[in-house]
């Protein structure tokens, strides 16, 4: 399934997206079985449920498509609703820096021998569509297309085996990056964690859905350029992998958010060097999982906001 | 006042810590006013509430003060609850590096010209008296007294002047780390977010009762050794300044944990070095916020827990 958080008519609704629409699964419970159970509260909610959450939504979207609604608040088309980042609050955001051979190619750098880890913080998480502010601190703000993995289950010491059971599904996240500040303070977390920094979604793809997480072409354009053209299976350490070695050290939640790496193309590294500017439109396809596209704003001098 | 969480009967209570006792603040509101608002469900929810949940709480112990309770089970001893983390969910753990100017000169560094940010992720915070574990990827792992602070209210852009409404209070962290881990990775977060690397509490003493948080002794015992022991006053960047330069970056909310940096003392520094080993005892006092105490244990080869 295709999950999404939306907000219509001023409530934020955790939802199922078909084609050109999106159903209300709280409101769609109601109308079906008379009662909403605590964990269609929001995303984060329901991922943290497991399978019966998951089964129970399975089998309402199957009775939907047989007998349809009589609440017509339960299915609305896509356009009449905002799309909002699938999950706002993750316990954490874990990168994997250097992970596509391509991209340490560019840079000149050996691939890493063990998978190097950074993090961003959640609170610069921004759903589609809304603007990546450009900070006063930096003059290079550059982009960095990413596959987002987001965790099912609470796990740690996880077997590559075992790690398939620990994956709810994936997005798509813009690991924003102002590279002034994040090679400036050696430590990358604050010139990857300025609000608007993590733009995620707009779809949380349930792994069903994906035949093969590691043969996904993805793409990144600024003003329809192509600037990043690459495929998953380029990513030295597979999803599988670094959950293991990570898990060796601590513990995943539901929730939690590992961003896999970028790809090469990224601005800082072309030559010559493309930042992000007020008024580009950044977009980022990843095949079976979406389009995630959002426009570059420039702070007015003093505004606050 | 001094906040706690704390467990009894197998049941997580927010509390106020008074002499020898604690108060379990949604019973004592039950027994004295009939209802429990919903800002008393845990730490999180009371900070986010802001000065009127504050207020509440104040007028509350007033009036337990005047007309004690009728309910044995609002106030217990200390030794009969099991003191947990005072917040265990906190939206991000910004920790400041090399803030006092005794780390920096026993580690042979000039002291930073801007506060220098690293990460923990919230999943390796553990309460006063859980157990420090030896994770086997590392063979050095060390202490790190810090003074705390937790914020109160959201902001962005705030002003040194402003920044003391944006503090709920100061409690203790203990900024666990794997030297070899941090160094060999070069990003700190992997080797500082081992789970149990972050000791935190046992109170959360609310900003009231803190004269001044740039006078306080900070100790760190190991076994009863003294190896740190330091002032809040040798901070390089205080608290006012720190919140302001983020502020401008990223938004804070509230529950966010600062740690402020550690003095001089660490293990790694020393000569001859020392680690952190099997069954030391880890102490860390802070004048006028508390004393927070954590034993170490080497996890058995191939436990699983």
């Amino acid at each position: 399934m295709r999950f999404v958080t939306y907000e219509v008519e001023g409530k934020t609704c955790f939802g199922v997206k078909l084609e050109d629409s999106v159903i209300d699964v709280a409101k769609l419970s109601k109308d079906h079985n008379g009662v909403v159970p605590a964990f269609l509260k929001d995303m984060k909610s329901f991922i943290q449920a497991g399978n019966e959450a998951f089964q129970y939504v399975t089998e309402l979207l199957t009775q939907f498509e047989v007998n349809g609604t009589v609440d017509p608040r339960v299915i609305r088309k896509v356009e009449d609703v905002r799309l909002l980042a699938p999950i706002e609050n993750p316990g954490k955001v874990v990168c994997v820096g250097n992970n596509y051979m391509d991209h340490c190619l560019e840079q000149n750098v050996d691939p890493p021998k063990q998978p190097l880890i950074f993090s961003k913080w959640p609170s610069c998480i921004i759903a589609n569509g809304e603007e990546i502010e450009l900070p006063e601190e930096s003059q290079q703000v550059d982009f960095e297309a990413e596959l987002a993995v987001v965790i099912g289950k609470k796990g740690k010491l996880i077997s590559e085996d075992e790690a398939e059971d620990y994956i709810f599904g994936y997005t798509i996240l813009n690991d924003v990056s102002a590279r002034d500040v994040q090679f400036g303070d050696g430590q990358w977390v604050r010139g990857k964690s300025f609000d608007t920094f993590a733009p995620l979604g707009p779809v949380l793809v349930s792994k069903g859905e994906i035949a093969d997480p590691h043969d996904l072409n993805i793409k990144l354009h600024v003003n329809g350029e192509v600037l990043q053209d690459s495929n998953t299976k380029h990513m030295i350490f597979s999803i599988p992998y670094i959950i293991s070695y990570l898990s060796r050290g601590f513990t995943f939640e539901p929730g939690d958010i590992i961003a896999t790496g970028t790809p090469h193309g990224v601005g800082v590294f072309r030559n010559p060097q493309v930042f992000l500017k007020d008024k580009d439109v950044c977009t980022i396809n990843i095949d079976q999982v979406g389009t995630l596209q959002n426009i570059v704003k420039k702070k007015q001098t003093g505004s606050v906001d």
